[in-house]
């Protein structure tokens, strides 16, 4: 049987970190053998438009952390979104159906609208619910790894393949959602969400004395004192990250913090080390790939070779059910 | 010296009629050999999205309208818009930094959401300038020869150009715009426009049989009621023919007409005569292509392919200036 195809990626903003492994990256690594695996490198110029030397550099830290983190280039194939113009044909061609009301009422959007006012919003970020909608069914894509937050965009996405496939023929594919165990993971500093420009990540690329410096430096739960005070884990980081990177203890740790038997420096030294332990692989990799360039750019090349094949042969089936078939 | 590039081209929706003759072809046909022209056969999918077999005997039609005009596809490039997928890479770049409020205080968009709400305005139809940005820039074009009424249209792409000229590096061009000199024509039924939909057009298919009715059936002066009542030709769809297309009499039609010396019949007559005689010459190239639908095929595939050349080099100079010509 041949395999559903699966579509990944990530918005190339940078390094990643131990948030995106946990909420997508682990998942990927998984999941790659299972389904026919395309992961798309997207520059973000929605957001980046102004800053087009930073999204090139970005965009080879982020394959290099793909690399790291175990995606094979012979089960996955990595994709360079601006490079595939069939993803900028499928846009222009269901921004056609979408009303702006549609867009307007997706969460993402929504929220954003309220801080600066929907007329201020870029053309194209508002209707990055289209864009992505182009992403994932230029590759007839079955399956998107998704954060819970995604799911309205998800949602919008399905609607729009509905759509065309009423209007026109039923050519492309309604992509199903699969939500990671745990979608976000919780900053050093107890924020929700780790995030690069909060200083509360642990890169993924970190040395063992960073990370240690950096767990050393988080927050751990507030109304414990001293070392015997009972402890709440709920409202701890640490515990957080024992939950996400060593499940089989996190029990006991629980146990340990609620009695008080256990103080924060030695749970956290635990945690360091199977933080430490999970990214030495990584590093492993990462070290072989940093001293190839070439092999990147390499991959990166085939990867989207590979891609556009597929697009051409969709926009081509796309173009049919339209009647764009000219000649 | 290198002739500049003009473009110009119409959204495909079906046969053209005297009106476009007077408000845009005549003017390319005159303009053709001046300049290096591009002429866009655009499909109008933003509003006949879902009419996709009817945009595909359009195309063919109005290229047919073209070449019985005179536009010569020696001398011009006549370009079908969704094959050139350049066009809609440049529309999802343009769209980044152009903001909601800029699109929606465009006129167009503005009358168009008052009848029926912002809301409820297809998000492609919305942005309707920014992908008319990118059918301009795909080939650098320097002059577009434009109705009245596509003025606002045309400044807000020269500001994008500006735009993008200014964050990255000047590779594209600012286009001017040439207004034509008569760029509405009156109906027969004395509408401010002719327009297939209201019935009250000269098609460039026209039989003299048909020509003579419509004009016989046109409005005059409805102030004049007997023969030799004085006229007010200014009220009068026949006086605004005579100027478009007997310009030489016009003078003469004015004074008769004023002085209730010439009745109607005869007026009509005359324009009658001058339109049968405008129209036999496009009609005998009408039926020479009508008769051939491969030479028209054949018209349309080169012409497509020649404007593909050009708007990969413009996209390679584009993907360049933004940094994203990663290998
Ligand atoms: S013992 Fe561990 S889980 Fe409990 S508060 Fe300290 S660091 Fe957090
Ligand atoms: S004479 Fe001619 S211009 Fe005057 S009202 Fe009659 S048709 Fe019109």
């Amino acid at each position: 049987m041949k395999k559903q195809r699966m579509l990944t990626g990530d918005r190339v903003t940078g390094k990643l970190h131990l948030g995106h492994y946990v909420g997508s990256l682990k998942n990927r690594v998984r999941l790659q053998d299972q389904y026919e695996t395309f992961v798309l490198l997207a520059e973000a110029l929605t957001t980046h438009f102004d800053k087009p030397g930073l999204i090139r550099s970005h965009l080879r830290e982020v394959a290099l952390d793909y690399l790291a983190v175990g995606i094979n280039p012979d089960h996955a194939t990595i994709v360079v979104q601006s490079m595939i113009p069939e993803i900028a044909e499928l846009t222009v061609l269901f921004s056609m159906f979408v009303t702006v009301n549609a867009l307007r009422h997706n969460p993402t959007i929504k929220s954003e609208s309220k801080s600066s006012g929907l007329d201020e919003m870029y053309y194209g970020f508002l209707g990055y619910p289209v864009s992505q909608t182009a992403d994932i069914t230029f590759c007839k894509a079955a399956i998107v790894p998704v954060g819970e937050d995604q799911l309205p965009h998800l949602e919008l996405t399905r609607k729009i393949v509905r759509r065309f496939n009423e209007l026109y023929r039923p050519v492309l594919v309604e992509p199903k959602p699969l939500v990671g165990d745990i979608p976000r993971l919780v900053g050093t500093d107890g924020n929700a969400k780790m995030s690069k420009s909060l200083g509360n990540s642990i890169m993924l690329d970190s040395s063992p004395e960073e990370i240690a410096l950096k767990i050393r430096r988080a927050v751990t739960d507030p109304a414990r004192i001293r070392k015997n005070d009972p402890g709440h884990p709920d409202h701890c980081p640490i515990y957080a990250y024992h939950l996400a990177f060593r499940k089989e203890g996190a029990a006991e740790i629980r146990e340990s913090c609620e009695q008080g038997s256990m103080g924060c420096s030695e749970c956290k030294q635990r945690i360091t080390a199977a933080i430490e332990q999970l990214l030495a692989p990584m590093q492993e990799r990462r070290s072989y790939y940093a001293g190839r360039p070439k092999r990147i750019d390499d991959i990166l090349v085939a990867g989207t070779e590979r891609a556009r094949t597929i697009a051409r042969e969709t926009m081509l089936e796309v173009r049919e059910a339209m009647s764009l078939n000219y000649f």
